[in-house]
C-alpha cells in the first residue's frame, strides 16, 4: 500500500556550518514495491562527517547523502524477505522504494542492539578497523593517536588500538569526552584541544612519538603530529573534517610536511573499499568484541526525522559524544 | 706523506638563504693513512639540497654534510687499492683519512665520465628511480609530475618516466630550463613557476590529472598538485626544498590535503636506503641509459674547494641547471 513519508531536502548551500534554514522537511508518497523492488521504512539514519563536504556538490531539493538502517515492509525482489534488516544508502528519510541497488541485507545477531549494525559493527567501525590495521599497518604495541576520539569511528579506533596492545592518545573538544576515552574506553591519554593547544598537548602526551596517526581532522591536528611522527610512521587519513566546513575542501594550512622525509613518513586516503577483504573478520571480531565487553560505545540519539538537521548540525560542531543516529520510526 | 688539505667550515647558523660570509675556508694537513686506513683526494664535491637543513643542526666549524667522489692516494686498508675511486661522505673538503666507513668503491664503466657517479649513476639518480619505481609504484603510460625538474633528482626522473611511456610535466624556474626540458629531454610540458602561478599551470598542462607526483619541493607546489591528483595516486617525497631556507622546515602552507581522501591518494616521504635492493639494477640500467644516449644531463661545475659556498648558494636560488659539483682536484 503506498505510504506517507516525509524526507529532508537540501535548499540552500550551506557556506561555513550549516543552518537548520538550509534544510526542509517535505512530505511524500512513497508507492508500493514493483516487480524486484523492496519497499523499506528506515529505523536509524546514520549522521556522518562525510556528509558535510556533499553538500557542496550535490543537487538542491534532494535529501543529503547517508546511510540508514531500515526495515523491508515489502518486498518483491528474489533477495529480500519482509522484516529483513537492510542498510541502504537512503538516509534523510522516512521511507524508500529500492530496485536492490544500494542496499544490503544484514545478518544482524539478535543478541546485540540493531542499531550497533550503524555504527561499531557497520561503516564507522569498519573504517576505523581497515584504516588501523591494512591502511595504518598497526603493529603490537605501537605508540597511537586519534583524533576526533569521541566520535563514531575514533571511539572504535582507540579501542582496537588497546585490544592490539598500543599507548594510544585521543584527542577530542570537552572534558566529558576525555573523561569517558580514559575512564571507559581504557585511552592512556586524553587531549581537550579546546583547553591546551594541540602542539603543545601532544608534545607532552607523546613522550615516545607516534607510530601511527589514525587522521579524521587534518589542519591542526595534522601540523602538531607530524613533526611527532616515528621513523616508518604512517598517517591513514579517514577524514579532514577541520577542512569541511569551508569553500574548496580547503584546511587549515599545514606547514610541517617536511617532516615526512627524514622519518620516511606515509600519509594515505582511504575508503572502505580499499579492504572489502577485512569485511568478514570484522564482522565477527567486533560483535564478539560486542558481546564480551572489550568494545563500548555509545549513541547521541535524536528522535523524528525532522530532527535531522540538528543532528547534523550538533555533530559536526562536536556537541556529540560517539554514534550520531536519527531514531526515524518510533519504538525500535 | 702528509698532505696540504683545505676544508670548507660552517662558521655562522644561516637564517634563511645562507650568505657566503656563514663559511670559511680552513688549511689543514692531512696525515698519512695508518694502519687500516685510506687516504682519499676528493675529485668532484656533490652540492646537494639536502645539505641546506643539516645546516641547522651540525656543528659550527666543521664541514656540512654532503657528498665526495675521490680518488685513493695512500691506502693500508685491505679493501681499497691506490688509483681506486671511490665515493664518500666527505664532502667540503679536498683531502680526508678514513678507515674506510661511509666510503665505497666505485666500479666505474671506463666509458663513462667518472663524474656521472656523483649524480646520474650515484646518489641523485638513484633516489630519482627508486622513487618513482619502488615509491612511487610507476606505472607504463601514467601521467607523471616532476618538480624541481631541471635539477640533478628531477632531470633524471623525469626522464626514466619517459622511458617507462609517460606523459610528463616538468617544473622549473627559468624559461632556459623549461627549454631544455622539452628540447633534450623530451618533457611532454614544463612549466615556469616563476612566470605562472604553479596552480594556474598545472590545471592547462595536466588535462588528465596527475598519478604519480615525484616530490622537491613541497608547500605551493603540493598544494597545487593535490587537487589534480588521479585516484590511487602517489606522491613520492624526496624532498621539500621550499622548506629549507625556514627554520624548523616550516614550507609553504599546505590546504588541499583532503583531496586525498576520496582519491586515495599516498604521500610517502623516502630516502634511498628504502630500496637499497634496486641498486645494482639501476646501476646496470642507467649506464646502459647514459651510453646509448637515453639519458641526457648537464653539470654545473664550480672550481675550488673555496667555490662551495657559492655553488651551495647557487643551487638552492635556483641558478644551476642539472647537478651542481664543485671541481676540487684540476685535471680531472
Amino acid at each position: 500500500m503506498p505510504a506517507a513519508s516525509r524526507e529532508v531536502h537540501l535548499i540552500a548551500r550551506p557556506e561555513g556550518m550549516p543552518k537548520p534554514s538550509d534544510f526542509e522537511v517535505v512530505e511524500t508518497t512513497v508507492p508500493d514495491a514493483g516487480e524486484g523492488e523492496i519497499q523499506v521504512l528506515n529505523l536509524y539514519n546514520s549522521i556522518d562527517p562525510a556528509t558535510r563536504p556533499r553538500l557542496s556538490l550535490q543537487p538542491l531539493a534532494t535529501p543529503p547523502w547517508g546511510f540508514a538502517l531500515g526495515r523491508v515492509e515489502q518486498s518483491r525482489h528474489p533477495d529480500h524477505r519482509e522484516g529483513d534488516i537492510v542498510l541502504g544508502m537512503y538516509g534523510y528519510r522516512e521511507r524508500y522504494v529500492s530496485d536492490g541497488r544500494g542496499v544490503s541485507r544484514i545478518a544482524a545477531d539478535p543478541s546485540l542492539p540493531v542499531s550497533v549494525y550503524l555504527h561499531a559493527v557497520g561503516g564507522s567501525g569498519f573504517v576505523a578497523y581497515g584504516g588501523l590495521l591494512e591502511i595504518g599497518k598497526l603493529q603490537k604495541g605501537e605508540q597511537v593517536f586519534v583524533s576526533t576520539a569521541a566520535g563514531a569511528v575514533g571511539s572504535i579506533a582507540v579501542q582496537v588500538a588497546k585490544l592490539r596492545g598500543c599507548y594510544v592518545i585521543g584527542s577530542t573538544g570537552s572534558e566529558e569526552k576525555c573523561r569517558w576515552l580514559t575512564d571507559e574506553l581504557r585511552v592512556d591519554a586524553a587531549i581537550n584541544y579546546k583547553a591546551v593547544p594541540i602542539r603543545t598537548a601532544l608534545k607532552e602526551k607523546a613522550p615516545n612519538g607516534i607510530d601511527v596517526y589514525f587522521d579524521n581532522v587534518g589542519g591542526d591536528h595534522l601540523d602538531a603530529a607530524l613533526p611527532r611522527m616515528n621513523p616508518l610512521g604512517r598517517i591513514p587519513v579517514c577524514g579532514m573534517i577541520s577542512a569541511y566546513n569551508s569553500a574548496g575542501a580547503i584546511s587549515a594550512p599545514v606547514t610541517t610536511l617536511s617532516n615526512i622525509i627524514y622519518n620516511r613518513v606515509t600519509i594515505r586516503g582511504f575508503v572502505s573499499a580499499d579492504f572489502m577483504h577485512l569485511r568478514d573478520r570484522f564482522t565477527t571480531e567486533m560483535e564478539g568484541w560486542l558481546k564480551d565487553g572489550s568494545v563500548k560505545y555509545r549513541e547521541t540519539i535524536y528522535e523524528g526525522i525532522e530532527s535531522s538537521p540538528a543532528a547534523l548540525i550538533g555533530m559536526l560542531s562536536g556537541e556529540n559524544i560517539g554514534k550520531t543516529m536519527v531514531r526515524v520510526a518510533a519504538g525500535v
